[in-house]
């Protein structure tokens, strides 16, 4: 499908890219710019027909397609390397999570004889680094592509290579993008982790271990707050006003909560109750979840 | 260990702890009183010897331990039939998750001669029903006994009860209990389901469908949010106080969430998220959770 693929950064995610790309055959030569030395011999072990490249120069121009899989943070300095070194014939993609802010970052920095079609695969786990990578990763997962007037060829191409990798692929503008996650994945991470947080604060405050006791519900958050830091800093900032207005959504919500249990407002509080299972039951019609009860994970 | 054990109220908890006690061999026969008949059904396949009985009369005075597994909304019925039922030898516990307001139930309403101690078994899953029970539910899991003055020997024999079933037992007083999982249970499982309603909530506004795209986060918390609308509007009555305590401390870390992001103030963003990971860490050492990362349930 290409002939040569450069993945720059590659921890889980484009660990996971290689190995698909690999195993999929989707390129005759495939290689890896990784800074991270820890991560060089992870990667090394994987297969060894793999290229670790050491610098982003003159050696990249014969790429054909070219993917970012750093924290979105280090995204500037890659491009001034791209635009010196790229040819405008490589497609360009990234896996970031947030897209506004990438918009505006191609617009103002990227070469403009550059193409570059911005992807975000709804994958992932809160492990990092290569070794936890799975050619698998992708399947039967949505891939959203950032609709690109510019060039529908690329458009197309792309759109290909990430269903060989096994996605599903969905169209949408960066702005609805931007939205509609800062609902379903940056709203439930800042959640677990302020939920951590503040039974910390407990902790320090009451001199009580409640940490001990997280098979209650707390250990089902406790998974995505040991996410990547880097990684969801860069969202958080680079989606902060979508953030802030979803954050207030929610804390009314708990504020009417609050005076609902004090209240004790039964219909009303039964039927909020009864309207999340059926949520429950959508995301499992949906396949976004399986169905199988985990009644603490070793059982 | 014992005669005769009676459950009252055989769902999922119920009848693990029935499915246990055959399998362990704590008692000679085993009883069960459940009014729903989709239930009955399910719980005469679990072993032929059960004694599924329709009245709580006087047959139930030769019980050596009756457990009471239905929701706490419940119990006061129940109780007015023990008075009248029960002789003074015989061991009562339950399984509610909150534990001041059943202290206050015992006080006022259970006859001065009848021996309650109170557990609560840190051990569930959002699936409803007795074919979802599982003899092993309780394995290594945490059990909660409330400290009772009165009867030091009954104690003992619930604590060799619970540890048969696979329990750790651990004592607290009922104000230290209610507190302790005002934090690390009923906190989690009302932020997902205001997780959800949020979500909803945008669904409905904006004509977008979200829950589509929950495997980024919005997923994990739907699980625990598919719980028993009657068991956790109980619990949310019953501890309201200490609830609503932690509601308002968790609001302020929001809030204060939404001004580190805003202000993009890096250090101290950093900072929190890598704290959340060491209470990650703390979980497991504790064993409280598995750490095989969870990559999208199926792989």
């Amino acid at each position: 499908m290409f002939k040569n693929i450069l993945i720059i950064g590659c921890g889980m995610i484009g660990s996971s890219i290689l190995r698909g790309a690999i195993s999929q055959k989707l390129c005759k030569k495939v290689y890896v710019y990784e800074k991270n030395i820890k991560y060089q011999n992870q990667i090394k072990k994987i297969n060894k027909k793999i290229i670790l490249i050491k610098k982003l120069d003159k050696k990249i121009k014969d790429m054909d397609l070219v993917v970012i899989s750093t924290p979105m943070s280090e995204y500037q300095k890659i491009i001034i390397k791209l635009n010196k070194n790229l040819n405008n014939k490589t497609l360009i993609t990234d896996v970031g999570s947030t897209r506004g802010n990438v918009t505006k970052l191609i617009k103002e920095k990227l070469s403009k004889k550059l193409n570059w079609v911005m992807s975000h695969p709804i994958s992932g786990s809160e492990a990092s680094g290569p070794k936890f990578g799975s050619k698998n990763l992708f399947k039967n997962k949505w891939c959203i592509l950032i609709k690109n007037k510019k060039n529908k060829l690329l458009e197309k191409k792309l759109s290909r290579f990430w269903k060989k990798l096994g996605s599903r692929i969905l169209f949408m503008q960066e702005h609805e993008h931007d939205k509609v996650f800062a609902v379903t994945s940056h709203l439930p991470h800042l959640v677990a982790y302020n939920l951590i947080k503040t039974a910390q604060d407990f902790q320090k405050t009451y001199k009580k271990n409640v940490i001990k006791y997280s098979a209650g519900g707390l250990r089902d958050f406790s998974r995505i707050a040991a996410s990547n830091e880097i990684m969801w800093r860069d969202i958080f900032f680079n989606n902060s006003k979508n953030i802030s207005k979803i954050i207030d959504l929610f804390i009314r919500n708990l504020k009417n909560f609050k005076i609902d249990i004090n209240k004790k407002r039964n219909s009303l509080l039964l039927d909020k109750l009864k309207k999340s299972k059926k949520a429950r039951q959508q995301i499992l019609l949906l396949k976004q979840d399986i169905s199988k009860p985990d009644f603490g994970r070793e059982n």
